[in-house]
Protein backbone atom coordinates (compact mmCIF):
# COMPACT_ATOMS: atom_id res chain seq x y z
CA UNK A 1 0.00 0.00 0.00
CA UNK A 2 1.27 3.67 -0.92
CA UNK A 3 1.02 6.23 1.69
CA UNK A 4 1.77 9.97 1.39
CA UNK A 5 2.69 11.82 4.62
CA UNK A 6 2.32 15.58 5.30
CA UNK A 7 5.26 16.62 7.48
CA UNK A 8 6.77 19.24 10.03
CA UNK A 9 10.36 19.44 11.66
CA UNK A 10 11.94 22.02 13.29
CA UNK A 11 15.26 21.48 11.39
CA UNK A 12 17.49 22.99 14.10
CA UNK A 13 18.98 20.02 15.24
CA UNK A 14 18.46 18.08 11.59
CA UNK A 15 21.62 17.96 9.19
CA UNK A 16 18.82 18.37 6.57
CA UNK A 17 16.26 15.96 4.97
CA UNK A 18 18.78 13.27 3.21
CA UNK A 19 19.62 10.20 4.64
CA UNK A 20 23.76 10.23 5.56
CA UNK A 21 25.46 7.97 7.29
CA UNK A 22 25.71 8.87 10.88
CA UNK A 23 24.48 12.12 10.96
CA UNK A 24 20.98 12.64 12.19
CA UNK A 25 18.41 13.65 9.18
CA UNK A 26 14.70 13.98 8.99
CA UNK A 27 14.99 11.03 6.69
CA UNK A 28 16.80 8.67 8.70
CA UNK A 29 14.67 9.81 11.56
CA UNK A 30 10.92 8.57 9.07
CA UNK A 31 13.13 5.96 7.48
CA UNK A 32 13.60 4.45 10.80
CA UNK A 33 10.48 4.83 12.53
CA UNK A 34 8.63 3.11 9.51
CA UNK A 35 10.91 0.52 9.06
CA UNK A 36 10.45 -0.90 12.43
CA UNK A 37 6.78 -0.59 11.42
CA UNK A 38 6.85 -2.48 8.57
CA UNK A 39 8.89 -5.19 9.93
CA UNK A 40 12.02 -4.50 6.92
CA UNK A 41 13.83 -2.00 5.55
CA UNK A 42 11.85 0.79 3.52
CA UNK A 43 12.71 3.70 1.43
CA UNK A 44 11.21 7.21 2.24
CA UNK A 45 10.82 9.57 -0.74
CA UNK A 46 10.64 13.29 0.29
CA UNK A 47 9.06 15.97 -2.16
CA UNK A 48 13.34 17.34 -2.11
CA UNK A 49 15.43 17.28 0.02
CA UNK A 50 16.05 20.70 2.36
CA UNK A 51 19.67 22.04 3.96
CA UNK A 52 21.13 21.53 7.08
CA UNK A 53 19.05 23.80 9.28
CA UNK A 54 15.94 24.41 7.37
CA UNK A 55 12.43 23.77 8.26
CA UNK A 56 9.19 22.66 7.16
CA UNK A 57 5.46 23.42 7.87
CA UNK A 58 4.65 20.93 5.33
CA UNK A 59 6.98 18.76 4.00
CA UNK A 60 5.52 15.75 1.63
CA UNK A 61 6.93 11.81 1.90
CA UNK A 62 5.43 8.96 0.49
CA UNK A 63 6.38 5.36 1.46
CA UNK A 64 4.77 1.92 0.57
CA UNK A 65 4.25 -0.52 3.13
CA UNK A 66 3.42 -4.48 2.68
CA UNK A 67 1.65 -3.69 6.37
CA UNK A 68 -2.04 -2.34 5.75
CA UNK A 69 -3.13 -0.45 8.34
CA UNK A 70 -6.28 2.77 8.29
CA UNK A 71 -4.11 6.30 8.11
CA UNK A 72 -4.57 7.39 11.54
CA UNK A 73 -3.09 4.42 12.38
CA UNK A 74 -0.44 4.98 10.71
CA UNK A 75 0.24 8.60 11.48
CA UNK A 76 0.31 7.67 15.68
CA UNK A 77 2.38 4.92 15.21
CA UNK A 78 4.73 6.86 13.30
CA UNK A 79 5.01 9.68 15.38
CA UNK A 80 5.28 7.23 18.81
CA UNK A 81 8.72 6.72 17.32
CA UNK A 82 9.39 9.80 16.22
CA UNK A 83 11.77 12.26 18.12
CA UNK A 84 9.46 15.97 19.31
CA UNK A 85 10.98 17.57 16.48
CA UNK A 86 9.52 16.29 13.43
CA UNK A 87 6.24 15.30 13.23
CA UNK A 88 3.56 13.42 11.04
CA UNK A 89 0.69 15.80 11.07
CA UNK A 90 -1.31 14.02 8.46
CA UNK A 91 -1.26 10.66 6.25
CA UNK A 92 -3.45 9.25 3.56
CA UNK A 93 -3.85 6.24 1.65
CA UNK A 94 -1.96 7.47 -2.58
CA UNK A 95 -1.97 6.10 -5.35
CA UNK A 96 0.29 3.63 -6.46
CA UNK A 97 1.93 5.63 -8.84
CA UNK A 98 2.09 8.74 -6.29
CA UNK A 99 5.85 9.62 -5.62
CA UNK A 100 6.53 12.77 -3.36
CA UNK A 101 9.25 13.86 -5.81
CA UNK A 102 8.09 12.97 -9.13
CA UNK A 103 4.56 13.74 -8.74
CA UNK A 104 5.47 17.32 -7.33
CA UNK A 105 4.53 20.31 -9.28
CA UNK A 106 5.17 23.13 -7.28
CA UNK A 107 6.46 24.33 -3.90
CA UNK A 108 6.13 27.29 -1.50
CA UNK A 109 8.80 28.56 0.85
CA UNK A 110 9.09 31.23 3.25
CA UNK A 111 12.12 32.99 4.21
CA UNK A 112 11.93 35.08 7.62
CA UNK A 113 13.84 38.17 8.85
CA UNK A 114 13.42 39.17 12.47
CA UNK A 115 14.08 43.26 12.29
CA UNK A 116 14.55 45.07 15.38
CA UNK A 117 17.34 45.48 17.83
CA UNK A 118 16.55 42.70 19.70
CA UNK A 119 16.36 38.73 18.71
CA UNK A 120 13.37 37.17 20.52
CA UNK A 121 14.17 34.08 21.80
CA UNK A 122 10.78 32.98 19.82
CA UNK A 123 12.46 33.30 16.77
CA UNK A 124 15.92 32.85 16.89
CA UNK A 125 15.96 29.65 15.48
CA UNK A 126 13.42 30.52 12.84
CA UNK A 127 14.63 33.58 11.77
CA UNK A 128 17.61 35.86 10.54
CA UNK A 129 17.71 38.33 12.76
CA UNK A 130 18.77 41.67 11.14
CA UNK A 131 19.26 44.86 12.91
CA UNK A 132 20.09 47.65 10.17
CA UNK A 133 17.95 49.67 8.49
CA UNK A 134 16.25 48.11 5.45
CA UNK A 135 13.40 50.06 2.89
CA UNK A 136 10.56 47.46 2.33
CA UNK A 137 9.33 49.68 -0.58
CA UNK A 138 12.72 49.03 -2.48
CA UNK A 139 12.41 45.15 -2.18
CA UNK A 140 8.80 45.02 -2.77
CA UNK A 141 9.65 47.13 -6.36
CA UNK A 142 12.83 44.34 -6.93
CA UNK A 143 10.77 41.57 -5.90
CA UNK A 144 8.31 41.93 -8.87
CA UNK A 145 10.97 41.37 -11.43
CA UNK A 146 10.87 37.51 -9.58
CA UNK A 147 7.90 36.06 -11.67
CA UNK A 148 8.03 34.11 -14.42
CA UNK A 149 10.35 31.89 -16.59
CA UNK A 150 14.18 31.93 -16.19
CA UNK A 151 17.40 30.49 -16.38
CA UNK A 152 18.17 30.76 -12.69
CA UNK A 153 22.35 30.00 -12.58
CA UNK A 154 22.69 33.37 -11.02
CA UNK A 155 20.43 32.25 -7.70
CA UNK A 156 21.46 28.57 -7.63
CA UNK A 157 24.90 26.54 -6.03
CA UNK A 158 27.70 27.01 -8.47
CA UNK A 159 27.70 22.63 -8.44
CA UNK A 160 24.36 21.14 -8.81
CA UNK A 161 23.49 18.04 -10.90
CA UNK A 162 20.50 19.08 -12.38
CA UNK A 163 20.00 18.99 -16.28
CA UNK A 164 18.18 22.02 -16.95
CA UNK A 165 18.38 25.57 -14.35
CA UNK A 166 14.98 27.37 -15.85
CA UNK A 167 12.13 27.07 -13.01
CA UNK A 168 8.97 29.18 -13.29
CA UNK A 169 8.47 31.67 -10.36
CA UNK A 170 4.42 31.68 -9.80
CA UNK A 171 4.34 34.20 -7.48
CA UNK A 172 7.10 36.18 -4.47
CA UNK A 173 4.79 38.34 -2.27
CA UNK A 174 6.75 40.09 0.84
CA UNK A 175 4.53 40.53 4.09
CA UNK A 176 5.39 42.39 6.92
CA UNK A 177 3.99 43.14 10.25
CA UNK A 178 4.74 43.52 13.92
CA UNK A 179 4.88 40.32 16.13
CA UNK A 180 3.80 40.74 19.04
CA UNK A 181 4.68 36.89 20.37
CA UNK A 182 8.47 38.14 19.11
CA UNK A 183 8.58 41.91 19.61
CA UNK A 184 10.00 42.21 16.61
CA UNK A 185 8.91 43.69 12.61
CA UNK A 186 8.44 40.17 10.94
CA UNK A 187 9.17 40.03 7.43
CA UNK A 188 8.47 37.06 5.64
CA UNK A 189 9.39 36.63 2.18
CA UNK A 190 7.21 33.86 0.17
CA UNK A 191 8.23 32.51 -3.06
CA UNK A 192 6.80 29.64 -5.17
CA UNK A 193 7.80 28.30 -8.19
CA UNK A 194 7.03 24.91 -10.34
CA UNK A 195 10.68 23.94 -8.54
CA UNK A 196 13.66 25.27 -6.97
CA UNK A 197 17.45 25.20 -7.49
CA UNK A 198 19.60 24.12 -4.79
CA UNK A 199 20.48 27.60 -2.57
CA UNK A 200 17.71 29.72 -4.49
CA UNK A 201 15.37 30.73 -2.06
CA UNK A 202 17.89 31.52 0.34
CA UNK A 203 20.08 33.67 -2.65
CA UNK A 204 17.08 35.53 -3.48
CA UNK A 205 16.38 36.10 0.07
CA UNK A 206 19.70 37.20 0.41
CA UNK A 207 19.88 39.29 -2.96
CA UNK A 208 16.19 41.01 -1.65
CA UNK A 209 18.39 41.53 1.56
CA UNK A 210 20.89 43.29 -0.27
CA UNK A 211 18.57 45.56 -2.28
CA UNK A 212 16.70 46.53 0.96
CA UNK A 213 19.76 47.80 2.33
CA UNK A 214 21.04 49.75 -0.39
CA UNK A 215 23.86 47.61 -1.26
CA UNK A 216 22.86 46.86 -4.63
CA UNK A 217 20.19 48.33 -6.91
CA UNK A 218 16.95 46.87 -9.09
CA UNK A 219 18.96 47.15 -12.34
CA UNK A 220 21.47 44.68 -10.88
CA UNK A 221 19.27 42.18 -9.84
CA UNK A 222 17.28 42.59 -13.36
CA UNK A 223 20.92 41.87 -15.44
CA UNK A 224 21.43 38.78 -12.68
CA UNK A 225 18.17 36.93 -13.51
CA UNK A 226 18.41 38.18 -17.48
CA UNK A 227 21.96 37.45 -17.87
CA UNK A 228 22.70 34.49 -15.41
CA UNK A 229 25.41 36.39 -13.66
CA UNK A 230 26.08 34.84 -10.18
CA UNK A 231 28.47 37.45 -9.27
CA UNK A 232 25.45 40.45 -9.54
CA UNK A 233 23.85 38.75 -7.03
CA UNK A 234 23.39 39.28 -2.77
CA UNK A 235 25.11 36.79 -0.53
CA UNK A 236 22.72 33.39 0.20
CA UNK A 237 20.87 34.10 3.43
CA UNK A 238 21.53 31.94 6.40
CA UNK A 239 19.53 28.38 6.48
CA UNK A 240 17.78 28.82 9.75
CA UNK A 241 15.76 31.30 7.65
CA UNK A 242 13.93 29.10 5.60
CA UNK A 243 10.91 27.35 6.18
CA UNK A 244 9.26 24.95 3.44
CA UNK A 245 5.54 25.76 3.60
CA UNK A 246 3.79 23.58 1.23
CA UNK A 247 4.14 20.83 -2.34
CA UNK A 248 1.50 21.41 -4.66
CA UNK A 249 0.07 18.06 -6.40
CA UNK A 250 -2.18 17.42 -9.24
CA UNK B 1 20.95 54.98 38.32
CA UNK B 2 17.89 52.41 38.13
CA UNK B 3 16.67 50.97 34.98
CA UNK B 4 13.47 49.00 33.82
CA UNK B 5 14.29 46.12 31.46
CA UNK B 6 11.76 44.34 29.37
CA UNK B 7 12.50 40.85 29.34
CA UNK B 8 11.95 38.05 27.02
CA UNK B 9 12.88 34.05 27.65
CA UNK B 10 12.19 30.59 26.68
CA UNK B 11 11.59 28.99 29.61
CA UNK B 12 12.67 25.31 28.69
CA UNK B 13 15.98 25.62 29.43
CA UNK B 14 15.51 27.17 32.68
CA UNK B 15 14.72 26.21 36.13
CA UNK B 16 12.70 29.06 36.61
CA UNK B 17 13.06 33.03 37.30
CA UNK B 18 14.62 33.24 40.51
CA UNK B 19 18.09 32.36 41.80
CA UNK B 20 18.89 28.55 42.99
CA UNK B 21 22.49 27.72 43.87
CA UNK B 22 24.19 25.74 40.65
CA UNK B 23 20.87 25.73 38.60
CA UNK B 24 20.81 27.75 35.60
CA UNK B 25 17.74 30.80 36.35
CA UNK B 26 17.12 33.66 34.16
CA UNK B 27 18.01 36.27 37.26
CA UNK B 28 21.31 34.06 37.54
CA UNK B 29 21.79 34.82 33.70
CA UNK B 30 20.93 38.21 34.06
CA UNK B 31 22.62 39.25 37.95
CA UNK B 32 25.73 37.51 35.86
CA UNK B 33 25.52 39.52 32.82
CA UNK B 34 24.70 43.09 34.64
CA UNK B 35 27.48 42.33 37.95
CA UNK B 36 30.01 41.68 35.11
CA UNK B 37 28.67 44.69 33.48
CA UNK B 38 28.65 47.07 36.64
CA UNK B 39 32.30 45.53 38.10
CA UNK B 40 30.00 44.44 41.09
CA UNK B 41 27.56 42.09 42.55
CA UNK B 42 24.46 43.87 41.57
CA UNK B 43 21.01 42.86 42.39
CA UNK B 44 18.02 42.23 39.79
CA UNK B 45 14.44 42.21 40.98
CA UNK B 46 12.07 40.48 38.41
CA UNK B 47 8.02 41.37 38.85
CA UNK B 48 7.35 37.98 40.33
CA UNK B 49 8.80 34.10 39.98
CA UNK B 50 8.17 32.25 37.20
CA UNK B 51 8.13 28.76 37.49
CA UNK B 52 10.57 26.08 36.06
CA UNK B 53 9.51 25.78 32.34
CA UNK B 54 7.45 28.97 32.10
CA UNK B 55 7.78 31.42 29.59
CA UNK B 56 7.87 35.30 29.50
CA UNK B 57 7.13 37.38 26.53
CA UNK B 58 6.99 40.51 28.63
CA UNK B 59 9.10 39.99 31.97
CA UNK B 60 9.73 43.33 33.87
CA UNK B 61 12.97 43.53 35.89
CA UNK B 62 14.75 46.47 37.61
CA UNK B 63 18.33 47.33 38.78
CA UNK B 64 20.25 49.68 40.33
CA UNK B 65 23.76 50.37 38.42
CA UNK B 66 26.55 52.59 39.66
CA UNK B 67 27.51 52.71 36.11
CA UNK B 68 25.52 55.24 33.83
CA UNK B 69 25.32 54.72 30.47
CA UNK B 70 22.33 54.96 27.68
CA UNK B 71 19.34 52.36 28.05
CA UNK B 72 20.31 51.82 24.50
CA UNK B 73 23.78 50.99 25.04
CA UNK B 74 23.00 48.73 28.24
CA UNK B 75 20.64 46.97 26.04
CA UNK B 76 23.16 45.86 24.18
CA UNK B 77 26.00 44.77 26.18
CA UNK B 78 23.64 43.02 28.96
CA UNK B 79 22.33 41.19 25.74
CA UNK B 80 26.02 40.37 24.16
CA UNK B 81 26.50 38.50 27.96
CA UNK B 82 22.89 36.43 27.89
CA UNK B 83 22.63 33.09 26.09
CA UNK B 84 19.96 33.27 23.15
CA UNK B 85 17.03 32.15 25.30
CA UNK B 86 16.80 35.27 26.99
CA UNK B 87 16.92 38.84 25.90
CA UNK B 88 16.38 42.49 27.03
CA UNK B 89 14.22 44.10 24.63
CA UNK B 90 13.53 47.25 25.83
CA UNK B 91 15.69 49.23 28.39
CA UNK B 92 15.02 52.71 30.17
CA UNK B 93 15.67 54.88 32.72
CA UNK B 94 13.51 54.61 35.88
CA UNK B 95 12.82 56.57 38.63
CA UNK B 96 14.38 56.39 41.96
CA UNK B 97 11.89 54.34 43.73
CA UNK B 98 10.87 52.22 40.53
CA UNK B 99 10.93 48.80 41.93
CA UNK B 100 9.81 45.72 39.28
CA UNK B 101 7.94 43.64 42.23
CA UNK B 102 6.66 46.25 44.80
CA UNK B 103 5.61 48.70 41.66
CA UNK B 104 3.39 46.26 39.95
CA UNK B 105 -0.16 46.94 39.63
CA UNK B 106 -0.94 43.60 37.73
CA UNK B 107 0.13 41.26 35.42
CA UNK B 108 -1.64 39.04 32.10
CA UNK B 109 -0.45 35.67 31.62
CA UNK B 110 -1.97 33.27 28.62
CA UNK B 111 -2.05 29.64 28.81
CA UNK B 112 -1.72 27.71 25.24
CA UNK B 113 -3.16 24.30 24.19
CA UNK B 114 -2.83 22.70 20.98
CA UNK B 115 -5.95 20.95 20.13
CA UNK B 116 -5.33 18.15 17.59
CA UNK B 117 -3.96 15.03 16.97
CA UNK B 118 -0.67 15.43 16.53
CA UNK B 119 1.87 18.13 18.47
CA UNK B 120 3.46 20.46 15.82
CA UNK B 121 7.47 20.66 16.34
CA UNK B 122 6.94 24.73 16.30
CA UNK B 123 4.77 24.05 19.64
CA UNK B 124 5.60 21.52 21.38
CA UNK B 125 7.73 24.17 23.87
CA UNK B 126 4.97 26.63 24.27
CA UNK B 127 1.76 24.66 24.32
CA UNK B 128 0.00 22.12 26.13
CA UNK B 129 -0.37 19.04 23.73
CA UNK B 130 -4.34 18.48 23.51
CA UNK B 131 -5.90 15.45 21.82
CA UNK B 132 -9.35 15.07 23.26
CA UNK B 133 -12.60 16.55 22.14
CA UNK B 134 -13.08 19.89 23.98
CA UNK B 135 -16.43 21.70 24.50
CA UNK B 136 -15.18 25.43 23.81
CA UNK B 137 -18.44 26.57 24.54
CA UNK B 138 -18.79 24.60 28.20
CA UNK B 139 -15.61 26.18 28.76
CA UNK B 140 -16.16 30.13 27.73
CA UNK B 141 -19.46 30.00 29.50
CA UNK B 142 -17.22 28.36 33.05
CA UNK B 143 -14.54 31.39 32.65
CA UNK B 144 -17.30 33.75 32.83
CA UNK B 145 -17.40 32.58 36.69
CA UNK B 146 -13.43 33.83 37.17
CA UNK B 147 -13.43 37.75 37.01
CA UNK B 148 -14.14 39.74 40.55
CA UNK B 149 -12.19 39.48 43.75
CA UNK B 150 -11.96 36.50 45.82
CA UNK B 151 -10.17 33.94 48.16
CA UNK B 152 -8.42 31.84 45.73
CA UNK B 153 -7.17 29.07 47.86
CA UNK B 154 -8.60 26.82 45.67
CA UNK B 155 -6.73 27.64 42.87
CA UNK B 156 -3.55 27.92 44.59
CA UNK B 157 -0.46 26.29 46.02
CA UNK B 158 -1.34 24.31 49.50
CA UNK B 159 1.81 25.66 50.94
CA UNK B 160 2.48 29.85 50.04
CA UNK B 161 3.94 32.62 52.01
CA UNK B 162 1.70 35.43 51.71
CA UNK B 163 -0.58 36.73 53.65
CA UNK B 164 -3.73 37.19 52.07
CA UNK B 165 -5.09 34.93 49.14
CA UNK B 166 -7.24 37.56 47.80
CA UNK B 167 -6.87 38.75 44.39
CA UNK B 168 -8.82 40.17 42.07
CA UNK B 169 -9.19 38.95 38.22
CA UNK B 170 -10.26 41.61 36.03
CA UNK B 171 -10.39 39.67 32.73
CA UNK B 172 -10.64 35.91 31.83
CA UNK B 173 -10.78 35.72 27.50
CA UNK B 174 -10.41 32.59 25.76
CA UNK B 175 -9.14 32.71 22.06
CA UNK B 176 -9.32 30.25 19.44
CA UNK B 177 -8.52 29.98 16.07
CA UNK B 178 -6.45 27.56 13.42
CA UNK B 179 -2.73 28.39 13.52
CA UNK B 180 -1.64 27.68 10.11
CA UNK B 181 2.29 27.41 11.34
CA UNK B 182 1.62 24.46 13.33
CA UNK B 183 -0.81 22.72 11.70
CA UNK B 184 -3.37 22.81 14.82
CA UNK B 185 -6.07 24.51 16.88
CA UNK B 186 -4.74 26.87 19.16
CA UNK B 187 -6.51 27.82 22.39
CA UNK B 188 -5.30 30.58 24.17
CA UNK B 189 -6.73 31.40 27.93
CA UNK B 190 -5.73 35.10 28.82
CA UNK B 191 -5.81 35.79 32.39
CA UNK B 192 -5.21 39.44 33.42
CA UNK B 193 -5.32 40.07 37.95
CA UNK B 194 -3.74 42.46 40.09
CA UNK B 195 -1.33 39.69 41.17
CA UNK B 196 -1.47 35.81 41.20
CA UNK B 197 -0.85 32.93 43.66
CA UNK B 198 1.67 30.33 42.90
CA UNK B 199 0.25 27.72 40.12
CA UNK B 200 -3.59 29.70 40.43
CA UNK B 201 -3.49 30.20 36.81
CA UNK B 202 -2.09 26.79 35.70
CA UNK B 203 -4.71 25.26 38.13
CA UNK B 204 -7.14 27.47 36.95
CA UNK B 205 -6.44 26.26 32.90
CA UNK B 206 -6.02 22.88 34.31
CA UNK B 207 -10.07 23.36 35.49
CA UNK B 208 -11.60 25.21 32.13
CA UNK B 209 -9.27 22.07 30.60
CA UNK B 210 -11.47 19.49 32.84
CA UNK B 211 -14.81 21.24 32.03
CA UNK B 212 -14.02 21.20 28.73
CA UNK B 213 -14.01 17.79 28.47
CA UNK B 214 -16.84 17.49 30.85
CA UNK B 215 -15.25 16.02 33.38
CA UNK B 216 -16.05 19.00 36.02
CA UNK B 217 -19.31 20.87 36.23
CA UNK B 218 -19.61 24.36 36.44
CA UNK B 219 -21.28 24.82 39.76
CA UNK B 220 -18.24 22.69 40.97
CA UNK B 221 -16.27 25.30 39.78
CA UNK B 222 -18.36 27.83 41.23
CA UNK B 223 -18.33 26.53 44.64
CA UNK B 224 -14.61 25.83 44.56
CA UNK B 225 -14.12 29.26 44.23
CA UNK B 226 -16.85 30.86 46.97
CA UNK B 227 -16.34 27.76 49.17
CA UNK B 228 -11.89 27.58 48.33
CA UNK B 229 -12.31 23.74 48.66
CA UNK B 230 -8.95 23.02 46.38
CA UNK B 231 -10.31 19.32 46.28
CA UNK B 232 -12.98 20.32 43.81
CA UNK B 233 -10.86 21.75 41.06
CA UNK B 234 -9.37 20.37 37.84
CA UNK B 235 -5.28 19.00 38.36
CA UNK B 236 -2.52 21.79 37.93
CA UNK B 237 -1.78 22.33 34.28
CA UNK B 238 1.96 21.85 33.34
CA UNK B 239 4.57 24.66 33.29
CA UNK B 240 5.37 24.62 29.75
CA UNK B 241 1.54 25.55 28.64
CA UNK B 242 1.93 29.32 30.10
CA UNK B 243 3.99 32.13 28.90
CA UNK B 244 3.87 35.87 31.20
CA UNK B 245 2.50 38.03 28.54
CA UNK B 246 3.54 41.71 30.43
CA UNK B 247 3.13 43.28 33.85
CA UNK B 248 1.08 46.39 34.25
CA UNK B 249 2.43 49.66 36.27
CA UNK B 250 1.21 53.21 37.08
Amino acid sequence: MNYRLLLQYDGTDFHGWQIQSDLRTVQSELTRALSLLDGREVVVSGSGRTDAGVHAEGQVASVQLQREMTPQKLRAAINGNLPVDVRVLFAEFAPDDFHARYSARGKTYVYRIAHGQVMSPFWSRYALAEGRALDLKRMRSCAALFPGEHDWTAFSAAQTDVDSRVRTISSLDIDDGWNARGGCHLIQIKVAADGFLRYMVRSIAGTLLAVARGRIDEATVARAIHEGRRELVGPTAPAHGLTLKSVKYD
